[in-house]
């Protein structure tokens, strides 16, 4: 066996929690509150056979061929309106680079921006995978406070100020994992933050359509004049995480330099996937997903919280307006780990939230979903999930 | 517009010429023999489009669902086998990670194994998109010495005793850009090499298929006992580069930390992509288009050979027995890129050689690709060559 010594960078990486857990889940039987899967009711299959059918004999020369780093072009000229109808931001063609997934975005992102050291502000908790990216990139990470409405603004200024940031990364939208959701006001003060003090933000987006109640929110880029916002998009919640389709919008200039790594990173993404999108959004296939997704969501949701509400030893948890998530607490001082293996012994599993603390803690906090599980099998799940916690909590 | 100060490891970088000049050869009525493209005539296309349509009806579901970093269970089963016998090597499930294409098994060795400075051997010259790749992660590049039969035994070793070097780069089977093929003797010697000094050897192998005359050769991997080598193979030569399915083939070890570095890279590959992929290497249908690209792309380059034969100012080209390339010099002194322009404006792309050098030069020397038109327009072209060269070398 090779004893290959390995780059610096991996050092403190052990792999994601998330990822490892959910082979854990994939046994038969498995009622998964873990993950971030879209539904299997929501995923357009038949659709998709019939669009990759079509496009593969009208022009499948083509799409099986090279295709430009810069991506496909028509998926480019649907996204500019695309942007603009759903996140509020104007943004132009050169303005886009498709992705495979949006974490290639903010890989790519890294890579062109970040130098070992730099300091990226963090939501905390937040998105492990995410955390995992910034943390092979060598970043320093610090976290930011947050309340119930997204990010503490005094907070950013402040460690701005301490530490100079290089970049922000946060999810405004039914936040992972949290699923809280950012007002207004600190979206539009973000944005000018961001170009005060001359720091990239990294606005990832990706449930954007998921909302089940309230008002479709601008966007931090919709407040963006001069570039330092790159918006995070993806089409894995609302078409197909297997397809790896996403895009980012931001500065042109940064575009370019995404480009230049992307094409030592995979080329480019797809022709098929980025043309099967296209579709989706050209022939306007995408609102009823949404639609229909949405009411399915939001019932799963209500029966989740129902089942929360319920679980004497539950002190604390979110109600979101969208998005896939609810977090949640036990008291101070206890540990959700042993609740997490008692519940996978009865084949119910969540995930634990300490992975998504960028300075780690927090045993008593968990993540549950409930958009891959459908109202009858959350109830069963949160039936169980209470005979655990009340067992375990005496 | 936003002033970012980019990474310092961008510096070096100004993006691939390659991908630069096929944004000039997209041009309609250029004779491009720039790029890499197999022949649209190889491109599977009514195959692709039956494939997709059957395997997204039968297992739409779960193809269109997120999918394991490890990559599409049926493609390792049936990739074990195909590694055995197109390249010789004993590899077991868990010592292959499917990618996306085979560029992106390069990003995820650099960044698992390379530190900033880090010393990695190359070919001079080489693949750009990987020399790209090796500068981005701040590779300290140290040339090798080839001849007709591949790199030469002594200046390998003579380079690890003065560099230590963390791993060696090859193209051993139809380099791009050259064509050459390292012999058996040497491919052997560089297995044992790498275990002796403790070196990676990532070996690119995306040509092996493409043999148009002599004996398949065993792969460096094939001679590997301990894990040092890493085969990178790809479906971009021959099935489609548009689907962007390649796989890596190494030391278990290593493929559990490259899983780790491309979770935060994509994800995964896109489980349709790798699905195609599988149904074709399970229904046995890759070796008909292998067998008939083969013939054709045999005779393509014999016609180019020809018509190089005729250019008076062409004082030196390879005569590959597969692959893509032909390398071919002018009297040292001249510069190709005069004839370049005068080529383009006359409608026929080819590549220069210098970017190739990874330490530039050698403007002497152009790239050659035989694969992406047929007899007639490679007469044609050549052609029209022969009248450049010709009245610029007076």
């Amino acid at each position: 066996m090779a004893d290959i010594s390995y780059a610096k960078r991996l050092e403190p990486i052990t792999g994601s929690a998330i990822r490892e857990l959910l082979k854990l889940t994939a046994k038969p039987g498995m009622i998964s509150f873990a993950g971030g899967n879209p539904g299997n009711f929501a995923l357009p299959d038949k659709q998709v056979a019939e669009i990759a059918h079509e496009l593969l004999l009208s022009n499948g020369k083509k799409l099986l061929q090279y295709g430009p780093t810069e991506g496909y072009r028509p998926l480019i000229e649907v996204l500019v309106k695309y942007i603009k109808e759903e996140f509020g931001a104007d943004v132009s063609e050169d303005e886009i680079l498709p992705v495979s997934g949006s974490s290639q975005a903010m890989d790519l992102l890294c890579k062109a921006c970040l130098n070992p050291g730099d300091t990226v502000l963090v939501e905390s908790p937040t998105f492990i995978g995410n955390l995992q990216c910034l943390k092979i990139f060598e970043a320093n990470l610090v976290p930011l406070e947050s309340d119930e409405h997204g990010i503490v603004l005094e907070d950013i200024e402040q460690k701005i100020k301490q530490y100079n940031p290089k970049m922000l990364y946060t999810i405004p939208t039914f936040q992972n994992p949290t699923g809280i959701t950012m007002n207004v006001e600190r979206r539009k003060a973000i944005a000018e933050m961001a170009a005060e003090y001359k720091m990239i933000v990294a606005e990832d987006d990706p449930y954007h359509c998921l909302r089940y109640k309230g008002e479709n929110l601008p966007t931090i880029k919709s407040f963006d004049k001069d570039g330092w916002v790159a918006l995070l998009g993806s089409f894995s919640k609302v078409i197909s995480p297997g397809l790896r389709v996403g895009f980012v919008a931001t500065d042109k200039n940064l575009i370019r330099k995404l480009t230049i790594c992307k094409q030592s990173a995979d080329v480019h993404t797809p022709n098929l996937n980025q043309a099967i999108v296209t579709e989706f959004l050209k022939r306007n296939l995408l609102k009823d997903i949404v639609i229909n997704a949405c009411k399915v969501y939001g019932e799963q949701l209500n029966t989740m919280l129902d089942g929360l509400k319920n679980i004497k030893a539950v002190t604390k948890y979110t109600e979101p307006s969208g998005g896939l998530f609810i977090f949640a607490e036990i008291a101070k001082g206890k540990n959700v780990n042993d609740y997490f293996k008692k519940a996978l012994e009865k084949n119910v599993a969540f995930v634990p939230g300490a992975p998504f603390y960028p300075q780690g803690g927090h045993e008593n906090t968990f993540r549950l979903n409930f958009s891959n599980a459908d109202i009858e099998t959350i109830k069963k799940g949160m039936d169980i999930l209470k005979e655990v916690f009340d067992e375990q909590g005496e």
